[in-house]
């Protein structure tokens, strides 16, 4: 068993390191975990280590799952077709040729290009399957069986291999085989009719949530299944569909709809059962006030200095604030109007009212919290040079959370090291 | 070890259902898993069956992370104070007098009400660490030192208890003890900046993005840590804050603004670098349009009739489409105005490309896919009568996913069954 906090060389297999695909252990054969010599070949630590999944998704739903599998510890080897590679490694932004898309979502994977319809393809990607712990996947249905890779097969050839599928619409169900893609589900899941304000244009959510959501999910489940088979022996196969997980994110929405009857619309920027809870007017911008109980809605009243409206019988529960949100806000908005929005920041702070600003993408990775909780972390890339990346918001005790990254994987960039460990 | 399908009764304990917190075996002491025969106490079965957690969260980010764990098999026994309980308890929609909203992310789970600062509260508590894999909680830094139950007295009085703990902020850095609600982190985390149209409102994305970002990482992050627990023997702490989720959560918008300098703002109904990837108006309404690569837009092209936008040099590649995405758009609108969405859709359909309406929520749930994938479950509850809620994105075979769900506990409901399972 590893102590935590001590890397690689000479502890058990378990718990600590990746593991060589050959011998089994630490991967150390020939390649060392150098991460505290800077080496470019790092393997992250973490609840997962030991765990390697073999990645054969694209695009975005699949690889931010085995991104946060890989945060977590866990090899990742992506097997990539010969030649174009995945997709994403053709989206922009672009620096020096290569995409930084693609580096926020593969960094620190490994890259193998197969051609899993050529027998020496199939060959490398089996033994590489006969060592993994995982294979993830977000193919459309029917793709991993025309490749002779189905569950059942896969399930009978390889029987402690868990199988992750995140696909448009799932594995099962009359729309099965349709394709789609993030915003398709963002429109088709009810989420886009929630986001807005009435009467406006239709507007996406400015972050993938579509695919996304997919990808948490397939990871959580994954996780769970990777924790059954731990306890239990037996594999499992995760089918996870993008427009289930969309209907999943909906929250309050769906049983606002199934109590009331009322089909719930966009309400700008506000909440739709708490109240106050919204943006609000300042002198000089917006301000976000969630005051989310009664007690909460006293030290607001208090800190406005209108401890009047904490009294007030139109105020006094959360149902009636709902009900009176309006006037509410108008009381409220002609005492903001009075300062700007860093003013009562500070006031409402002191006061221990949730508040805040709306920042844009440069606040919002400056804020001081975000370097504290290293939630910016750079990649150094022998192509593009050092790119700032999103960290890993999942900090897990016992284990380092390194201020870098290993860079995305050039395409097949792993190759004649995976094929040593294979003994090919 | 159990059998896939099998239920309770004579099964080992492990990976098989809940756990008796008395005995140690399945919860069958005096309470059946009853499930086939409509009793009120159902065990969701699951790869996390025989998973015990504490669960002292509240409101949304904790309780949304739990509600997971629940679909995937855990018993989750939830904690509360006495009189008020969980604050959502106190959030619309009602129904006869309860919340649907509550029950919408507190279904399957059980209920006791102690008070942490009484002797009898604090030893019924300790009773159930005792027996419990996990403690789940959402409080604000600080609080459960307070209560004498931080991590470090955790980890030395309960070596094998996994503590996660969801925060607005996190336990470390300069804003650890600032409380934040899922808008207030919408807000500072960015993704408020790049959701909706330049120049309009500002907008909330219609879901508690925010909380639910922090409900899913935790979850993830507690699954890979209860497997590191059981193949290493060490527990660990997880820390995981709101804000950090939402950084995560922003995709390419970090890597766009670090690798390009320009801020990103909103967009509107569009994808910001695949293009065309937005909605589009047709005869009728909209449609949105996801051709996510070159081989997707031949397709497009052919399907629309018009095979020279394919051949067009300004729109040969993803980066030359996403330059003349408005040339483009005029093109592709100019086609889809002269038919209605739903003749579209067939016709897209039809040639492969991804596409689909802007449901709203009644249409989402509608959908033919969400009933044959079982997303919309039922649950019959005894005060509120039959609640539709999501089902469970997650489909992990060898496990059912059946149609209906356990209620929503009543504060303190589930207070005899455990203190007899306690021997107290």
């Amino acid at each position: 068993m590893d102590k935590p906090g001590e890397i690689g060389g000479g502890v058990a297999a378990r718990g600590g390191t990746a593991l060589c695909l050959g011998c089994g252990g630490p991967l150390l054969c020939d390649i060392q975990d150098q991460t505290a010599q800077g080496s470019l070949y790092m393997v992250q630590r973490g609840p997962l280590s030991g765990i390697t999944i073999v990645d054969l998704s694209r695009i975005l739903a699949g690889p931010y799952c085995t991104l946060l599998m890989a945060e977590l510890g866990a090899r990742v080897i992506k097997v990539e077709p010969p030649g174009q590679g995945d997709d994403a490694r053709h989206y922009g932004p672009f620096r020096n040729g290569k995409s930084a898309y693609f580096s926020s979502v593969n960094r620190g994977k490994e890259s193998i290009a197969l051609d899993l319809k050529s027998p020496e393809g199939r060959d490398i990607f089996e033994r590489l399957l006969d060592k993994a712990d995982a294979l993830v996947e977000n193919f459309r249905p029917g793709t991993m069986e025309k490749l002779g890779y189905g569950w059942d097969t896969l399930h009978s050839r390889y029987p402690r291999l868990v199988y992750a599928a995140a696909s448009g619409f799932g594995h099962t169900g009359p729309y099965s085989h349709y394709p789609a893609y993030d915003m398709v589900v963002q429109g088709l899941g009810g989420v886009m009719s929630i986001t807005g304000h009435p009467g406006m244009p239709l507007t996406r959510i400015g972050t993938s949530i579509g695919d996304l959501g997919g990808g948490l999910f397939t990871a959580i489940a994954l996780n769970a299944a990777l924790l059954h088979r731990e306890r239990t022996g037996e594999a499992t196969k995760i089918d996870v569909s993008l427009f289930d997980c969309q209907l999943a994110l909906l929250e309050n929405a769906i049983v606002r709809y199934t109590t009331t009857g009322e089909i719930p619309g966009p309400m700008g920027a506000r909440h739709p059962s708490i109240t106050p809870f919204e943006a609000f007017a300042t002198a000089d911008g917006n301000i976000i006030i969630a005051a989310g109980n009664d007690g909460l809605f006293v030290k607001l009243a208090q800190a406005l200095g209108r401890p009047d409206l904490a009294e007030n019988p139109l105020f006094k529960t959360n149902p009636l604030r709902n009900q009176h949100q309006e006037a509410l806000k108008a009381e409220i908005e002609s005492v903001l109007r009075k300062a700007g929005t860093g003013d009562w920041i500070k006031v409402l702070e002191a006061a221990g009212v949730p508040c805040g600003p709306v920042n844009n993408i440069a606040q919002a990775i400056a804020h001081p919290q975000a370097a504290a909780r290293n939630m910016l972390v750079e990649v150094d890339d022998p192509t593009m040079g050092s790119l700032k990346l999103a960290g890993n918001p999942m900090k897990v005790s016992a284990f380092p959370d390194p201020t870098s990254r290993a860079p995305a994987p050039d395409l097949d960039g792993d190759r004649e090291r995976i094929l040593r460990e294979l003994g090919l």
